[in-house]
């Protein structure tokens, strides 16, 4: 089973895949899909689809994941990020992949034990659950606990 | 010069495209592309995105436009339209197309006369602008109704 994690952003989109066996789960490949400020929306939203596009023609996942979105103090930055994560929704469903959506509290649990960790634990976390892993960045690191925390969830491991 | 207008929405975005020629505006085509409620986001998102490229290879817009998004009362309402709306975004993206955002007071003053302008009232000029024209829904005629603010903004027409 291979299960592909996101964390969709406007400027920044990172993403995970992992293998998962058994109760065993190892790392395949994670990146962050960066698209260009000065670009028209219309634009920047497109390179995530064809990033993302490419990223699910390389590795096949059998499934997805994406934290749940929630309204933030900024009514500018929700609008960008949901749109964002329209973008990115829509190229899973276009490969056929449905996006399970994992509250950010359930995610932390599963890889830390508690709902309230700091980043800095999940990413302490992610480091032994998927040892040797070179993590792109912080929008990948997210992207790889959603995606672990979505192997728990469904207790596919 | 053909302009694609679009109203995006999770339920039901609509399109409209018209032609613009010197001062002279007619009508191409409007519609509604639906999606299914029940079915998951990521395919309903797929779904706008598969309609509307098919809009665009049927009518090959020079360039597009929209209504500017806001946050409204409801934050899940907001959020499923912003989603929308990425996805309706990056499909013109793909196709090459920037969208072009007109704040939904100017799109009202640019059909009537005033930017406090009723529904009732832009529906009324579409049908004094566009004699003869069948619309498919109001999601189709507000999509209509950008297009034509598009082209008055730009001094196209």
């Amino acid at each position: 089973m291979i299960i592909l994690g996101l964390d969709p952003s406007l400027s920044s989109t990172g993403w995970g895949v992992i293998r998962c066996e058994g109760a065993r789960i190892s790392h395949i490949a994670n990146g962050q899909i960066k698209t260009v400020a000065a670009a028209p929306m219309s634009a920047r939203l497109a390179a995530l689809q064809a990033g993302l596009a490419e990223v699910i023609a390389a590795h096949l996942p059998d499934r997805s994941a994406a934290e749940e979105i929630f309204v933030n103090k900024n009514p500018q930055s929700t609008l960008k990020l949901a749109q964002a994560r329209g973008a990115v929704l829509a190229a899973c469903g276009t490969a056929g992949l449905t996006v399970n959506e994992h509250a950010a509290r359930l995610v932390k649990k599963a890889i830390t034990g508690t709902g309230a960790a700091e980043k800095a634990q999940v990413a302490a976390m992610l480091k032994v659950l998927l040892p040797g892993v070179a993590i792109a960045g912080s929008d990948a690191a997210d992207a790889l606990a959603v995606a672990i925390a979505d192997a728990h969830l469904f207790r596919l491991a």
